[in-house]
Order: structure tokens, then sequence, then C-alpha cells
């Protein structure tokens, strides 16, 4: 195989690098001993993963003589809970493993955060590898060492900062992807250039087609996408400052995720931000803060690839107004009673606003949820 | 009250006070407000010393403005497990919390544990407040950052490294500890002298009683246990190298609770520690290490103030030698299969030892197990 893309994560003594190409599962064995020389492994993926990927990543470990201890789990959202995270727990310790062992998540977003916490508290904190197959995890969720689970109170309201020592985007896995998958994963791409790369939201406008459909497009497009996310991390790990804007679109988005039950048949995750990210630029044009022609770009784009990008487009009910603000108001990002959004004075030009007024949230939702 | 003693945990950006003296629950709410301003709190504490403490550290906290949110629990060991740690997360989320608002453990090492676990995984990493009630809390496990629960496969093998903001170490909680439980707490004191303070050692040979009665001197043996620890963990926060030295004592120590099924009826946490220090000076004089005179000067220190100090101290049958080394084999400070153990040359002059061949051990615990 060619080499893979190398894009590294500057966290000191906790640096790592994740690697993006085709068949790095096959060679999964030769980076890990790299890496950890003599560590042992276990493997935590999905049902439908384990169908599609895991053979080639037993394979790939088998070559470096790792015959790792397997922990497959029901897929879908709602496995990221206190008992699912204690059965990996308790898979990682029957297996003997030790802190200088490796735990890999194998799969998307929910297996990455739920395999990472369980690395995380297991022996107070083991090695964790991460091998991310769905375009969202590759682009976002393995990148950067928040992990968690949801509570019933909300989404990712429990969790860990802890760092994988590597991660293989092996970019062979998305071609199994389902489209509407692909796409909820590209929505998060396009958040990094609605941060702050305008010109890398341009080149999506201009290259989307070609991301989709594959090739070197495609890989250059998830290794930009690594680096914006790798930026912020090395400059606020814990999240005390600019971190925040990773956040683009989640307050509402996941605002929306709760309101639906975490039913991932009516919104998945990219969705609801894709929807959060076209609220954020909106809102903002409703606070004189950006011009409506970027709000306008922002939707257009997002109905070009297929995302949702209103609350209309999410099938069946909502809650009314009240019932979304008091699901934004329980969201993680709340300081002392503040509302925070990330909002924005323009393509690429987004800002933390602490002090955002609850009513004119409310009123911004009333006008925009359908009658 | 008089001013408290202070000893600073050296830890950069995460060093913090330990407040050690009479009346510190109820100036919690100044102390607290000065170094946590605006912090809201919740405390979460065991029904024992609820009954006990709880109106003192409420009062405390009323005087500075705050109304805490109360979890109360079971006490005892076996609550150290993961339907605990969920209620504990799911109160703090339901008071609706944020990540600057504090959490505060009332009560022994349980609660310490548990609450600083539940305190370092809710919003990803919440403030949180130590007010240790028992010996071993304030001089052992409020210091450090060491949280977490229990497993069915061993103890303490699920947690995270999460430090305090404070500790307010109250010795009037102390006045009402059974003996039994004092006791086991200054076992963990006397460690403190074996590992690298032979001076402490001998002072507490000399002084042992008037620490039991009360008054300056348990607070001078207070204060001096917490120095110790907390220059063993500002050396080696995250247990890379001489950490390890705190465990003297707890690898025969965790073996024999594991085997007696956690029934603190029958040993509780400071009375394996005790007969696991006990049989690592007596092991180490089997590997012509250090001398017999040692073994049994550790021996009669343990005797003398009512602690147990050999395996035949404990009520009822034991697993045989080979059952007891498959508890040690599966405790969590083991590295790649080779037994790690706290060894010593004498008197304070305690070292890790990585190597000890099993049979070793093995040999050792057939000759020591009652018949």
């Amino acid at each position: 195989m060619s080499e893979p893309v190398v894009v590294e994560v500057g966290l000191g003594t906790r640096a790592y690098e994740i690697l993006i190409g085709p068949g790095l599962l096959e060679r999964a064995g030769a980076e890990i001993v790299k890496r950890l020389p003599g560590a042992r492994a276990a493997i935590v993926t999905d049902e439908n993963v384990a169908a599609a990927q895991l053979q080639r990543l037993k394979d790939g470990l088998a070559e470096a003589g790792i015959e790792p201890a397997v922990i497959v789990l029901p897929p879908g959202e709602k496995t990221k809970n206190f008992e699912a995270l204690q059965e990996v727990v308790d898979g990682v310790l029957a297996a003997r493993l030790e802190r200088g062992d490796a735990v890999i998540a194998l799969g998307g977003g929910v297996i990455g955060d739920l395999a990472g916490f369980a690395a995380g508290i297991a022996r107070r904190g083991m090695n964790f590898v991460q091998a991310p197959t769905s375009l969202l995890a590759q682009v976002d969720s393995s990148v950067g060492g928040k992990t968690g689970i949801n509570s019933p109170r909300g989404k990712n309201l429990v969790g860990v900062f802890h760092q994988p020592k590597l991660v293989l985007a092996d970019t062979v896995a998305l071609d199994t992807l389902p489209l509407r998958e692909f796409r909820a994963g590209y929505a998060e791409m396009a958040k990094y250039g609605l941060i702050d790369r305008p010109d890398f939201f341009a080149w999506l406008e201009k290259n989307w087609q070609e991301v989709f459909s594959g090739g070197p497009a495609r890989i250059e497009a998830i290794a930009q996408s690594c680096r914006a996310k790798a930026d912020v991390v090395a400059r606020d790990e814990f999240e005390q400052g600019d971190r925040a804007l990773l956040n683009l679109g989640h307050t509402f988005g996941h605002a929306l995720e709760a309101a639906v039950g975490y039913d991932g048949a009516r919104l998945v995750h990219g969705e609801g931000v894709a929807i959060g990210m076209a609220l954020a630029h909106r809102f903002s044009t409703r606070m004189n803060l950006a011009s409506s022609d970027d709000a306008a770009r922002v939707e257009a784009h997002l109905k070009a690839v297929g995302l949702p990008w209103r609350m209309a487009d999410i099938p069946s009910d909502l809650p009314d107004a009240e019932g979304l603000l008091s699901f934004i108001a329980q969201d993680k990002k709340v300081k002392r009673g503040a509302l925070t959004f990330i909002l924005t004075h323009g393509i690429g030009k987004c800002f933390i606003a602490k002090d955002v007024p609850a009513s004119e949230v409310l009123s911004f939702l009333k006008e925009n949820l359908p009658a």
C-alpha cells in the first residue's frame, strides 16, 4: 500500500499521530508494536462493524503476533450507556490486560467514545488506540481525547479526557458506509471550514462531489479536518477556552438529538450538527452579527450535499420552543446559568458567545420551528 | 478555633492544600468560597457519617451562602460499585451542577473514592473537595487524587486520577470513630514511617498512645503522614514509578480483602494493610533482603497498638496458598505477568521489586497460612 498521510497531534508527553489512508487495518499490528512494544490488546467493536472489518483488523494484529480479546456490542447510540461501559471494562479486566496493554476501538463515534472511556477508567487508565471506521469518527470523534457516554439527562454528560496513543483512519472502511452516514460525517468536515478555515469551506463547496466519490480529494479533506481539529486540541486540551469552538452547531444539535430521544432513524449526530450549524448562522444573522448571505451560503451547501439544514427536515413532531430550550439549558456547555453558544461574524469567523439571553433563543426557536 | 495546620500538595496547576485541625467542617463554606468563588455544591456521604457530621458541614456551607444538594449512600465497602457510581453521577447532574461547581465527599475512604470518581467523570471532570472523616481517609485516601470503585475481579480496578481542589481534615470527626476503625487508619500512618521515614516510625513507637488519645500528637501525626504522601504524589502523580511505594502492604492486603469477599466484619482495608506490611517485611527477611529483627519490630508495633499482623488473626477460613496467589496475580500492580511487590531492606528502606518469582511467594504463603 502507499504510505499514509500523517497528522501530528502536538500534546507534549501525550502527543500522537493520526495515520490516514487505505489498508491501515492490515498493518495495525506493525503500527501498534512500533509504539507499544510487547502490548497485548482488546478490540471493542459493534456487530455491524465486526461483520465488515473485524477480520481485517485481527489479521493485521496477527501479523505482529497479537491475539486480541474481542468485545462486540450492539450497534447504535443507545449503546453509549453505563451498562455497556461496565461490560467493556469487565471484558478488558477479564482478559487480564494491564495498564501498558491496548484497548482498540474499531468502529464509529459511539464505539470510540465508549471504548475510550473504558480505557480511561480500567486500571485508572490504559493505552488506547482508535481505528475509526466512519467518516465522522475519522474527522472528529477519534481525535482529541474526549470520551464518554450519554446520561438520561443529556448527551456525553459522563466521560473523561483520555488521549489515544495512535489513530488509524483506514479509508477503505468508508467504502461500505451508507450514504446517509457519510453525509453525517461530512457535516463535521464542513464545520472546520465554518469555524476558522474559510478557504477550506470554499474548497468543499467546489470539491464536495469528489470527496463523496472517494480518491485523493477524500483523503485530503480528512487530513485537513484532522489538522484543524488537532490545532484546536493542542491549544486547549481540556476545553478551558478555544476548544469550545468545536461545538459549533452542537448546542442546537444536541438539543434536537435529545428531543427525538436519540432516535437515529430520525436524526443522527452529524445531521443534528448540520441543522445546528445552519441555525447558529441564522441566529447570528438575527443578532446582527453576520450577514444573511453567509447564513444562506451555509444552508445552500448543506442542502446541496443532501444534509438536513432546518428543523422542518426532521421527520415527525418536535417539542415546542420552551421544551427545546430546556434541553439546551441542560447541555454541559453552560456556565453559571448563562447560555453559551458558538456564533459567527461570517464564514470562518466563529467565536464563543457566553451571555446569550435565553429570551432571544426562545424567540428564535419559535420563529424557526415548523408550524 | 485555632488555625489549622496546612500541608501543600505541589502539583503545579493542580496544586492544593490540605487543612488539618478541629472545626474545619464549620468553616468549610469560607474555605471553599476562597478557592472556588460562586461555586454551588453537592455533598456525597453515607448514612452513618450523615448522622454524625452532615449538619455540621451544611451549617458551615450555609454561612457562605451555599445550599448543597445531598446524596446519601449505604455505608461500607460494597458501596464502591458501578450502581452507586451511576447514582452519584445522576444526583450531581440532577442538581444541574456545572464543571466549576464542587462535589464534596464527606466520609471515609469509600465515600472519597466513589465521590471523587463521580466528580472525575460527571461533565468530564468537576471540582472536587475532600472532607475526610476517618483517620484512614485523612492520612491516605483523601490525598493524591486516586479515585475508584471495586470490580468483581478486584479492588480499585476501575477509576481515574482526579485531584481535589481542597482537603478539609476535621479532627473533631475522629472523636466519634470506633477504635477498630481508628486503628485501621493508624496502619497507613505507620506505613509512611516504614517506607522511607524511619524517624517517624520510631516516633510512633514512642508516641502512639498519645496519637490514639487525641490532642496535638494526633494532629502532628496526621500532618506528618499527609506531608509524606504529598511528597510521593508530587514526585509521581500518575504512578509511573515511586508512587508504587505507597502500595507497601497492599498487594498482600488486597488479596486478603478479596479472599474474605470484602467482608468488613472480618477484615477492613487498614487491617489488610497491617497484615500485608508485616508479611512484606517477613517475606523480605525470607528473601535475605532485611534482618528478621526489623520484621519482628514491625510485628511487635502492630501488635502493641492492637492491629492484626498475621493471617491467623483473620477470623474464619482463608483460601489456600494457590487461591491467594491468584488474587495477587489479578491485582493491578502487575506488569506483563511478573509479580511486583514493595519489599524492604529494613525499617524505612522500602523499594519496588519488579520480578518477584511467583514460586517464592507461593512457598512463603504456604509457610505463613494458619493450619
